[in-house]
């Protein structure tokens, strides 16, 4: 089995899923955007330190990842973009608030985030604690006043996004497991665990949100959650390896920051070749996870796109 | 008129009034330190560190305002405190998680809080930075997973707290426009907003909160309204004269500190006189907003004697 990324890429991208794809990504992350903007608010309102520090970490060229995984499940089982917008914007706030409280100095020291400064070297570092703070805040604020949804729904989605942001089965749980393994040996259990808590529980919860949205059955919340779940595995895994094969300007952060660091990282444990069948075997589970929905007359390509693009992500 | 605490005390305080309020503060006070013990996770629970520092501020003593008053309100109300200990707890959270991230030293630099060491000097900043965020998370999460309270209430109460806990309208607003008032002269009218938005949001909230649950009128939620707000006012008015006249003992953090950072208080801007006699106007209005109640055939002894209460507290 031949394990470079560029391989896989021929292998699994047929023209017109890709085409799809890329159009998908392009119109929601119009929506997304144009949705953020009207959610937070404008730098203008007072204290407009914390406001320009918001959105300058919210609108900072980020992939918008969890949004359009949200949107494209919540389209998947049939429901419309402007049900699922608000939610899938308060996923991006909680993405936000923790990228900004993750690259203060006594976290990973980060001075680059998506090629410019990050929050505290621009702001100061009270201002990017407190613009993290108000962040998590409006993510939660955003899915209660979401009066396009039903009370039910609302609380059922902010008690998934909590479960999935904070411990001990979230990502602020990932975090503080991340900090405690550093400079100490770890297994490939504790790996699976971290990285599970902390990138996959966010990406598992924007799935799920989307389909809590358009009222999947039990059955297809399930597949969802595993087809996620493998999703967040791939996302790391090929974040590991970028940060050890990218240059900084395609990456946009600092590269080497894990290793220099001694973080436990999959190319640290396993090397980078077998890191790279680590990968091939999440996108395989992800796409096999995707058939039940296939036998229950629901259109996957959109999912099963979606696990591509990830598996060939340079940056 | 005499404008010291002292007499205050004795003009505002029957000798029954006390006793009820205190026998009603040490029980309620019981029963959220034993909710908050089972909302949060254990000290045991992995990771360990940041459940540890979660609980090392949690049970740090704190007086339980925000818990004491919504559940006070909601009593007067009519509403068992079962149904009303959660939100209190998740008010609690909100207030705790601000302090840890408060007492940071990018932000107030304290070593000292409720006479022992703040987050950070115990357990690190990045495990405070996240003990802070796991605890918003927390409270977030404690009121949608309340199943004693219909779904419709649930989103109310968690639209309100995201309202007076983060921006522009809440808690971080205030804490941001605290720093961008540092070392500049504010006005009367700025520094009223600063403390309204950084310690009246909150105990609005947990005042509108109580009364939520307990299915206030429109007219009893807008008396409590401005009840809260005046308590709000009373308390950061008190807090602002202990951090000058009280010991650190008394205090149980480091007294003066806000004097040698030149931040906007009320005595560093109407001397200490002229702010007791604002402290004894606040008093009274807070008093004459609940007399609407007595028309309703309410009972309200119980949030008299809370702003007695403040008025006359020494830490």
């Amino acid at each position: 089995m031949n394990t470079s990324p560029e391989t896989a890429e021929l292998e699994t991208s047929a023209p017109a899923t890709t085409a799809d794809l890329q159009q998908f990504v392009s119109e929601t992350r119009k929506l997304v955007d144009a949705a953020l903007d009207r959610l937070l608010p404008a730098e203008s309102v007072p204290p407009t330190t914390v406001h320009t520090a918001i959105r300058w970490s919210v609108f900072a060229g980020g992939k918008r990842f969890r949004p359009l995984l949200l949107l494209a499940v919540g389209e998947t089982f049939g429901a419309r973009p402007e049900l699922l917008l608000d939610t899938a914007c308060a996923l991006e706030m909680i993405h936000t608030y923790s990228l900004v409280h993750d690259d203060l100095p006594s976290m990973d020291d980060d001075d680059l985030r998506r090629g410019r400064a990050t929050c505290h070297i621009r702001f100061g570092e009270a201002t990017a604690i407190l613009a993290g703070d108000a962040l998590q805040t409006y993510a939660f604020k955003t899915v209660a006043e979401d009066e396009k949804l039903s009370a039910a729904t609302r609380v059922q989605l902010i008690a998934e996004i909590s479960r999935s942001a904070g411990t001990p089965t979230g990502m602020v749980a990932g975090q503080a497991s991340d900090l405690e393994a550093e400079s100490r040996e770890v297994t490939a259990a504790e790996l699976e665990q971290i990285h599970r808590l902390k990138t996959g529980a966010l990406i598992i919860a924007a799935a799920r949100c989307g389909a809590i949205i358009a009222g999947a059955s039990k059955d297809e919340l399930a597949s969802i959650t595993e087809y996620a779940a493998q999703l967040g595995l791939l996302f790391q895994i090929t974040d590991d390896l970028l940060d050890i094969t990218a240059s900084a300007a395609a990456l946009g952060k600092t590269p080497g920051k894990d290793q220099r660091a001694q973080k436990a990282t999959y190319p640290a444990l396993y090397g980078v070749e077998a890191t790279r069948e680590h990968l091939l075997s999440a996108h395989a589970t992800a796409c096999a996870s995707l058939d039940l929905l296939g036998r229950l007359d629901r259109r996957s390509e959109l999912l099963r796109a979606i696990a591509d693009f990830i598996l060939e992500r340079q940056a």
